[in-house]
C-alpha cells in the first residue's frame, strides 16, 4: 500500500501535467490561427468571424500582444462570470443543468469533507489497531490507512461514530438532491414556459398508424384526428423514408464543394482552366475540364434528386406509418400527447414530438412488437457485453502475442524476431485491444440504443448513459475493488450468500483507497486539463486545414467543436459521486481529491460550454431524473458496503441501524420521483392553457398553420435548401424552420461590430479574443 | 411419505365430506325457509319475494314436493347454463371475469396434464433410481415418487425430457395467458362501451386542491376548471367530511326500525299500547309508551341531523380539499383524468372517479406527503407481518399454556386443574391463536390497505389481494416446503448464496408432493363444497330471524349474501396455479387433483355468483393485470425450482437451457402488459368520442347537468333518502342516483310473475324455486 509520500509524488506529477496542459492551452488559445478550435461556438452562432483575410499575415497566425500572455489563467474567472440565465440563453438549458451536476458534487462533498475531517479523522487516528496488527503479523500499513476506518480495532464502540456519520452524510446528500431536483424542475418549467413559440410545443408524434386499404397514411391521419380532436387538430406531416434521397443530396453537396474549389482555383490563375481526371479519386482516366465536368454532374444529380424527391413524396411505399400531427393550441397537443387514442394501445401511439433537431429519423417506423423484441435482444446483449467482454478481448490478446502471430503467419517470423518490434508487440499490442474496446464502448452502447428504437437523440444518449454507468460500476468500480474479470465476479457472487456480498466489497473498499486516489488524480485532474487543451480537435483541425480545406465552407466544417457528450461524460462524473460516497465514512482522506475534481471540472466545462461545444439538441434537462437516480444508487451502494465492512469488524449490532438507511434512501428516491419527475415527462394543462391564452392575446393573427407546415420536414429536404440557396426547385421550404431552431443569444445585441453572415467570410477586425469573449 | 393407498384413503374421506356437503346443500336449498340464504341475489334485485305470507305454514317452511329432491345435483348444469353475456348483465363484469380465472386454470392445466401423463410419467416410471437408493440407504419411497422426477438417476439423459416439457408447459401457459389477457381486455372495452350512461364516465376525482385564502374549495375548483377546461367543464361536487352525520343517521335508522316494530306489535294487539323502559337496553328505567317515546326521539334526531347536515354543507372545516368534477362529454373527462393539471404534480391530482358505490370516502382527503409516508410505513409493517408474525403468536401460545395461566392468574388454578378443562387448554388454546390470526389476516391486510390511502373499494381489494398472495407464497408454499417459521427461512436465505436458494427449494419440492395433494383435497375439494353450503350465513340468518328480526326490513338485512371477496379468494386460486406449475414437471401425479379443483370450484362459484353473492361495486375487471402477473410469478418460481432441482440432480448442463425460460417469461410479461394493460388503466379518446357522438345523436336534449348534479353525494345524504321516503326535508335528492346504480337484468322481462316491490311484502305464489330460478 502506498504511503503519503507516494501519494504526494503522484499528486505532484499529476498537478504538473495538469499545469503544463493549462499553460499550453493558455498560449494556444490566444493564437488567432487556433481561434476556430478554441472558440467554435461563437463561429457557429455567427458572432465571430475568421480572421484570415485581414491584417498582416503574422498577426493572423500568431498573437504578438504580450500583455495577453501575462494573465494566462484569466479564462477561469471569465468562465465563471457569465450568469446562469445568460448561460441558458447562450448554450441551452441542457448545458446549464449539466454544469449543475458538478456544482451538486461540490454542494454534497464540501460539507461532508469538513465533517469527516473534523470528526472521523481524529476518531480513526487516535487508535492503534494497525500498529497492533503490524506487530503481530508484520503487515505494512500506510499512513493513509491510519486515518481510515482500518485503524479501529474490532468490536470498538467507536464504530458508532461512523454509523452516526453515515446517517448524517445520507441526510445531507438527500437534502441536496431534493433541493437540486426542485431547482432543476423549476428551471425546466421556467425554461419551457418562457420559451418562444417552438414547433414541438404544438406537435405530437404519432406512430404505428394502422394500414388502411382505402386511404393513404396522410388522409387516414387527418381523418382520425379530425374525428377525435375536432376542436384542436390543425395539420399533419407524414414521415417519409428518404434515405436514398439523403445520400444523393450528400453527393451533390460534395460535388458543389469541388466546383467551388475549382472556381476558386480558376479565379486565382485565370490563365489555365483547372483540369481533372474522371477515374477513381481523380488518379487516372481521361482529362476533362473540371468546372464543366462538375457542372454537368451536378445538373445530372439535381435531376435525379428531383425525381427521387417526387418519388418519395408520391410513392406510398416510401411513406412510413408515422406522422407529426400539429394542433391549434398547446393545450390540444398536450392532451393528445398524454392520452391513449385508440382501443389497441399499440396503434396510434402518440407522444410529444422531439425538437426538430432532436429527431432520430431512422427509428420512426419500427412497429410495436419489433420494439419489444429488440428491447429483449439488447437487454441480453448488454448483459453479455458487461460481464463477458473480457473473453473476446482475451482471445484477441492471445492472437496478438508473439506466439499467436508466429503460429498464424509464419512468414512474418523474421520481422517479428527483430528486438524492437518484438518488444512493441509484447508491451503494446495486448493492451491496445482492451484500450480500443474501451474507447469504442460508448459508440457500441450508442449503436445498441439506436437498434433499440428510440426516436430522439436525447433519449438515445440517456439510455446509453445508463448502460455506460452500469458498465462502469461493474467493471471499473467493482472490477478495481475485487480484481478479476466481471464474469468471474458474477460467478462468485452467485455462489456467495446475500449477506456475504456486501462483506466482500466492504472489506476490500478501504484497501483500495490509494488506488482510487491515484485514479482521481490521473483521470479527474490531468484528464480534465487535457479536455480543455482539446489536443485531438486541434491537431485534426490543422491537418484538415492544411490538406483538405478548399473553401470557406470546408473550413467551417473542419471545425469540430464536439458536443457535451452526455452519454460518456455524465456516467464518469457519477463514478466520482460513487467513490466520494463510498469512501466518505471509510477513508475520508479521499474526499479532498474529489472536491478538487468537481471544482476544476466545473470551471473547465463551463469554459468549454461557453466557448466550444456545439449544442446538438435541447431536451430541457430531461436527463435530470437519471442523474438523481444514479446518485441514489451510489448512496445505496455506499451504505451496503459500509454495512458489509461493519459486520466484518464484528460490530454486528450496527446492522439493524444501518439497514434502515437503504430502505429510507430508496423511499426517498420514490418520494422525489413522485414529487418532481412529472415535470420532466409531462406537460401540465394549466401551463399550456396559460401560454395559449397569453399568445392569443399578444399575437391574435399569427398564421400558425404556415409556421408549422414544414417544421417537421425530413432534414434532407431542409438540408438541401440550406446548401442550395440558388436552387429554386426545392419543393418544401425548410428555410424559416432552420432559422427558428437557432437559439438566439443576448450577446447579439451587445456586440458592437456588425454581425457578419456565415457565408460572407467576415471582415471585422480581429480584436484580441479576450476582450471579445470575456465581457460578462 | 404417503403411499398411493394413503392418498386414496384421504381422497375418499374428502370426497365423502364434499358429497355430504353437497347433499346437505341440495336438501337445504329447496326449503322455502332457507330461500333468503341460498338465493339472496334475486331478493336484492327485487326479482324474488319472501314466501312467508302466502300458502300453508308448512309449505312456507318445508318443501314437500319430493320430485324436486330427486334431481338434487340439478343446480350444477343450471349454474352452467346461463350464457356469459347474460351473466355479465346479471352479476357484473367483475364476477364474470373472476369465473374466467377458474376457466383459465382448466385451459392451462388440462393439456399440461395430458402431456405430462403421456410423456413424463412413463419416462419417470421406467427408471429405478429409487429402488437403487432403497437398497443402499433403506429409504422408504412411495409409489407416487416412482412417477415423479425423484425416480430418475443422477446425470441421466432423461432429464432432457423434463427440460423440453418445461419449455412446452411455459409456452402453453404463456399462450393461454396471452389469449385470456386479450379476451378480458376486449370484454372490458366492450363492457365499457356498451354500458349505459353512468356518472363515473363523465366524472373525475380531483384531490389535493390547494388551500386558497380568498375562495372556498368549491369556487376554487370551479374557477380552475373553467379556466383550464373551458369547453368541457360542467359541474362539480365537493367532498364533505360527514362522519358525524353518518353516525346520527345510523341511530335514527335504528330508532325508526324499533318504531316499525312497535307499530306492528300494536296493530296485532290493539288492546294494549306497547310499553318499554328507557334505561340501558330497555332493562330498567321508567316505563313509557314505546311508540310515543320513539316518535319523540326520532323527531329530536331529525332535528339534529338537519342541523349537522347544514353544518357540514356550510362549515368550511368539514369541506375536504377534494371534489368530483363532471364534464360535458366523456372525451373531456377522459382528457382531464389522464393528464396533469398543474405545475406541482402533488396538487390538483386528477383520476377517474370510481363508481359511486366503489368510493372509499374516508381516504379522499389525504395529502400527498402523508400518502408516501403511509406507503413506507405499511411497506415496513407488511414485511414484519409476513416474516415475523409467528413471534407474537408464539408468545400468546406460551401465555395460553397451563403454566402460563397458572403463573399469571393463580386463583384460576383450581379450575384449570380439572382434567377436562386442562385437556381443552392444552389441545385447543395454542392452536387457536394461530387460527384466529389466519382468519383475521385478510381483515388486517384490508386495514393496512385502507391506512395506505386508496380511494376505492376495488383498489383496496386489489392491494390486499397482492399482499395476501405474497403472504401465502412465503408462509404457505415456502413454509410448507422448507418447514420452519418465515423469519428463520429469511435468515437462512440471506446466508445462502443466490444459486443455493433454488436448489434448497428444488430439492424439497418433490418430497412435499403428497402433502400438497392432501392440502388440495381438504382446502380445494371439501372447502369448496363447504362454500356452497354456506353454513355460517345459514346459521346466522336463522339466529337473526329468530331473535332479532322484527320487521320485513330487518329480514332484508339479516340476509347476508356476502360478496365475491376478491382479496381472499383470488390469492387462494393463485396458490393452485403455483402448485400446478411447480409440480407439472416434477410430480405430474398432482395435476389431476388441481384440475378437479378448478372444475368443481368453477361450477360452485358460478352458482354462487348467480344466486348468492351481492355485487358491492363494478370495477370492470380492473384486477386482471394482477391475476396475469401472479400466474407469471408462479411460472417463474416453478422454473427456478426446476433449475435448482436439476442442478442437484447433477444435470448441470441443463442450466443454460433453463435460465432462458425465466428471462423469456419476464419479457413475455412485459410484452403483455405493454400490449394490453392500458385497456385496464386508460380510456382511449377514440372510444370516448364515439360514445359522445352516438349519445348526442340519440338523445340530444338530455339534461346531463341534472343527471350528474348529485351523483357523487356522500352516501349519508343518499342513505338518508333511501330509508326516509317520507322525509321531505332531504336537501339533496340521491334518489335518481341510487336507481341508476342498480344493474338491470334481462331476467326482469322473462319472469312471468309480476315483480313485487321490495316493501310490499310480496304475494306472488311461491313456485318451486328450481322452476323460478333455473330457466336459462
Amino acid at each position: 500500500m502506498a504511503t503519503i509520500a507516494d501519494i504526494a509524488v503522484s499528486g505532484a506529477i499529476n498537478l504538473l501535467t495538469a499545469f503544463i496542459f493549462l499553460l499550453a492551452f493558455a498560449i494556444l488559445r490566444l493564437q488567432p490561427f487556433n481561434d476556430r478550435v478554441y472558440f467554435p461556438k461563437w463561429y457557429l452562432k455567427g458572432l465571430r468571424s475568421s480572421p484570415s483575410r485581414s491584417g498582416a499575415f503574422v498577426r493572423r497566425v500568431v498573437n504578438l500582444d504580450f500583455r495577453s500572455y501575462i494573465r494566462f489563467l484569466n479564462w477561469m474567472p471569465e468562465a465563471l462570470k457569465m450568469p446562469e440565465p445568460e448561460l441558458i440563453d447562450h448554450a441551452g438549458l441542457d448545458s446549464a443543468v449539466y454544469l449543475r451536476i458538478y456544482l451538486m458534487g461540490l454542494k454534497i462533498f464540501v460539507p461532508i469533507t469538513f465533517l469527516a475531517w473534523a470528526i472521523l479523522v481524529p476518531v480513526n487516528y487516535t487508535n492503534n489497531a494497525l500498529e497492533a496488527v503490524k506487530m503481530v503479523a508484520n503487515v505494512t500499513a500506510s499512513d493513509i490507512d491510519k486515518l481510515s476506518i482500518s485503524n479501529i480495532p474490532l468490536k470498538s464502540q467507536r464504530f458508532w461514530t461512523h454509523i452516526v456519520m453515515a446517517y448524517a452524510f445520507t441526510f445531507w446528500t438527500c437534502y441536496v438532491l431534493l433541493r437540486e431536483y426542485e431547482k432543476v424542475a423549476s428551471m425546466r418549467l421556467q425554461f419551457l414556459s418562457s420559451e418562444r413559440r417552438r414547433p414541438d410545443q404544438f406537435t405530437v408524434l404519432v406512430r404505428n398508424v394502422p394500414p388502411d386499404p382505402d386511404e393513404s397514411v396522410s388522409e387516414l391521419v387527418e381523418h382520425f384526428f379530425l374525428v377525435n380532436h375536432p376542436d384542436h387538430y390543425l395539420t399533419q406531416q407524414v414521415v417519409c423514408n428518404a434515405n436514398k434521397l439523403a445520400s444523393l443530396v450528400k453527393i451533390k453537396k460534395k460535388m458543389k464543394n469541388w466546383l467551388d474549389y475549382y472556381h476558386l482555383k480558376f479565379s486565382r490563375n485565370q490563365l489555365q482552366r483547372p483540369q481533372m481526371k474522371t477515374g477513381f479519386l481523380g488518379l487516372w482516366g481521361g482529362k476533362v475540364d473540371a468546372i464543366d465536368h462538375h457542372d454537368s454532374v451536378i445538373e445530372k444529380l439535381s435531376k435525379e434528386i428531383e425525381e427521387e424527391r417526387k418519388r418519395v413524396l408520391k410513392d406510398p411505399k416510401s411513406i412510413m406509418p408515422a406522422a407529426f400531427v400539429s394542433f391549434k393550441t398547446r393545450w390540444g397537443a398536450a392532451v393528445c400527447a398524454q392520452t391513449q387514442q385508440s382501443r389497441n394501445p399499440t396503434l396510434w401511439l402518440t407522444e410529444w414530438a422531439p425538437e426538430p433537431r432532436d429527431v432520430y429519423w431512422q427509428n420512426l417506423a419500427i412497429p410495436y412488437v419489433a420494439l419489444t423484441v429488440r428491447r429483449l435482444i439488447i437487454g441480453v446483449a448488454f448483459f453479455f457485453l458487461t460481464f463477458f467482454f473480457m473473453i473476446p478481448i482475451a482471445s484477441v490478446q492471445a492472437l496478438a502475442s508473439i506466439e499467436g502471430i508466429e503460429k498464424r503467419a509464419p512468414f512474418l517470423k523474421s520481422v517479428i524476431e527483430i528486438k524492437f518490434i518484438k518488444s512493441v508487440i509484447q508491451g503494446f499490442l495486448p493492451g491496445i485491444a482492451l484500450k480500443l474496446f474501451l474507447i469504442f464502448l460508448p459508440t457500441i452502447l450508442m449503436i445498441m440504443s439506436k437498434f433499440e428504437g428510440f426516436i430522439s437523440l436525447s433519449s438515445l444518449e440517456r439510455r446509453s448513459a445508463t448502460r455506460y454507468y452500469i458498465f462502469l460500476i461493474i467493471n471499473v468500480f467493482l472490477g478495481s475493488i475485487l480484481t478479476g474479470a466481471a464474469f468471474e465476479q458474477l460467478n462468485s457472487f452467485i455462489k456467495q450468500s446475500a449477506n456475504e456480498i456486501p462483506k466482500t466489497i466492504g472489506v476490500a473498499v478501504p484497501m483500495k483507497a490509494t488506488f482510487f486516489i491515484t485514479y482521481i488524480m490521473v483521470d479527474g485532474w490531468a484528464g480534465i486539463a487535457g479536455e480543455v487543451l482539446m489536443l485531438k480537435p486541434l491537431v485534426l483541425y490543422h491537418l484538415k486545414n492544411f490538406f483538405l480545406v478548399k473553401t470557406e465552407k470546408d473550413r467551417e466544417e473542419a471545425m469540430n467543436p464536439g458536443s457535451l457528450g452526455f452519454h460518456t461524460g455524465e456516467p464518469r462524473i457519477q463514478l466520482y459521486f460513487l467513490l466520494g460516497l463510498v469512501y466518505s465514512t471509510v477513508t475520508p482522506v479521499l474526499l479532498p481529491f474529489i472536491i478538487i475534481f468537481f471544482a476544476f471540472a466545473f470551471v473547465v466545462f463551463r469554459h468549454q460550454i461557453i466557448n466550444v461545444y456545439h449544442q446538438e439538441y435541447e431536451s430541457g434537462a430531461a436527463f435530470w431524473p437519471d442523474v438523481h437516480g444514479r446518485v441514489i444508487t451510489a448512496l445505496v451502494i455506499s451504505q451496503l458496503a459500509l454495512m458489509g465492512l461493519m459486520s466484518t469488524k464484528e460490530a454486528a449490532q450496527s446492522t439493524p441501524f444501518l439497514i434502515a438507511l437503504p430502505v429510507l434512501t430508496i423511499w426517498f428516491h420514490r418520494f422525489c420521483n413522485g414529487r418532481h419527475k412529472s415535470a420532466f415527462v409531462k406537460y401540465p394543462l394549466q401551463e399550456a392553457m396559460m401560454k395559449d391564452t397569453l399568445e392569443r392575446a399578444r399575437d391574435p393573427n399569427f398564421n400558425l398553420k404556415a409556421y408549422l407546415q414544414s417544421a417537421y420536414v425530413h432534414p434532407v429536404f431542409k438540408g438541401d435548401n440550406e446548401y442550395d440557396e440558388d436552387d429554386e426547385d426545392s419543393l418544401l421550404s425548410g428555410k424559416m424552420e432552420t432559422e427558428s431552431v437557432l437559439v438566439p443569444t443576448k450577446r447579439q445585441s451587445r456586440r458592437n461590430t456588425p454581425v457578419p453572415s456565415k457565408m460572407s467570410g467576415g471582415s471585422s477586425p480581429s480584436l484580441p479574443e479576450e476582450v471579445k469573449i470575456g465581457e460578462p
